[in-house]
């Protein structure tokens, strides 16, 4: 079931399992984040763009009956998503496609979910020094597609009242939030990710509503690490998917 | 000096005192925490606008050699804020301006101010519920002007490249920042304030930057109170003025 520099990693919570490669795709804690902090509907349809690996969508079925799906640009990551839904035994849960998020809606019409998840490349493309392999810089550089695209593609694909949920980089917050109103999808739900108690926010959750009315909650911080460099609680409650219940 | 319901509050910091009425104005911790949050040069002209009973252009006095104007629509505030600089012996730092911030630009010119304060009134005008006095209507609410009116009157008014620094509430963060980038202030530099450690925010600081580019930096959490519901260190420091150094 693996192929060349793969391996199979706990996902630490509901006895998850997922395929991983240094090389080629790894999810980062941003994901788990994300996947945590989305709001879920029970039942439904839920999307999550750019799945790489497939890492939200499978610790999405541990919070929602809805059936989920994930779209993947690179055939070896959408590959390696699916081998992953199978080694779970999820493929009644979870559908990976192989395609770009730019021209689903042609497939699936508009407004047919009722939540997405995404965790797009954070960084925009200026010519300058990519200096990793294509399935690295095709993850984490706006090469197949820049952060309006993304949102273009969510509103789309989202119906009225359904939900877009990201995590991204605070420095474009800026573009980010005005991409986002531009495109109908109202701000309403933010969280910002410390390290550490007294420093700079190094990641910002986000959670948007198509066609809602502007009134935003900047949720508590969430602190990574402790004064003892150890994770702090909320962390750890995050990774072993306590009954803690979210805000 | 004082007039019906008047008395004189101390500022707590570099002596300063200040003349305040319950009935008519009293400043909030706002007006504190923007006062400190700003980046001021060290000289040049400041400007405050909805400027109050002068709160503002007090406490900026003892951060820098600036000419620091106030400029203040209801002619009952100006006179008080102008009672308090003369209070203070600060006529020769601080100017104070009766009239509407819409217009200035009119008298002054484009583009003379190298920085910029604002706590301007918070809520919307929905024709809803307002039982305040005109005084304190007028403070709270967008009567005389909305939050885009202020934004477009900071652009008139600041330099390129000079800073715009407002407080508002974390509910109108998505407006705020659309506005702000409509009108080339583009946010650089955002703090938000959270009652408790574990509370949603309640108040944002934010610094823009007249023509600059996309960059946000999200600072560390500012929390007012500690599990003991006393003061955290900072506030006290923001409070009585040290040396100590600003994010």
């Amino acid at each position: 079931m693996l192929k060349d520099s793969e391996r199979v990693d706990d996902l630490l919570t509901h006895n998850l399992r997922i395929i991983q490669s240094d090389e080629v795709f790894s999810f980062s804690m941003d994901a788990v984040l994300l996947a945590r902090f989305a709001s879920i509907p029970p039942k439904g349809r839920v999307l999550d763009l750019c799945t790489g690996n497939g890492v939200v969508p499978l610790l999405l079925t541990s919070r929602t009956k809805a059936s989920i799906e994930g779209i993947e640009i690179q055939p070896r990551l959408a590959d390696m998503a699916r081998r992953s839904v199978a080694l779970n035994g999820l493929e009644e849960s979870v559908v990976i496609r192989e395609g770009d998020l730019r021209e689903l809606y042609k497939e699936t019409g508009h407004g047919i979910y009722d939540a997405i998840t995404v965790n797009p490349p954070y960084m925009p493309m200026n010519g300058s020094d990519i200096k990793l392999n294509e399935h690295q810089a095709i993850a984490r550089h706006e090469i197949h597609c820049t952060l309006e695209e993304v949102l273009q593609a969510c509103t789309r694909l989202v119906r009225t009242g359904g939900k877009v949920n990201m995590v991204h980089r605070p420095q474009r917050l800026g573009e980010l939030m005005t991409l986002m109103r531009e495109n109908r999808l109202e701000p309403k739900r933010i969280r910002f990710v410390h390290s550490r108690a007294g420093s700079e926010a190094n990641m910002v959750l986000i959670e948007a509503l198509r066609d809602g009315k502007p009134d935003v909650r900047i949720l508590p911080p969430l602190i990574v690490y402790n004064e003892h460099n150890e994770y702090c609680q909320e962390l750890l409650d995050i990774y072993y998917g306590s009954k803690k219940k979210r805000n």
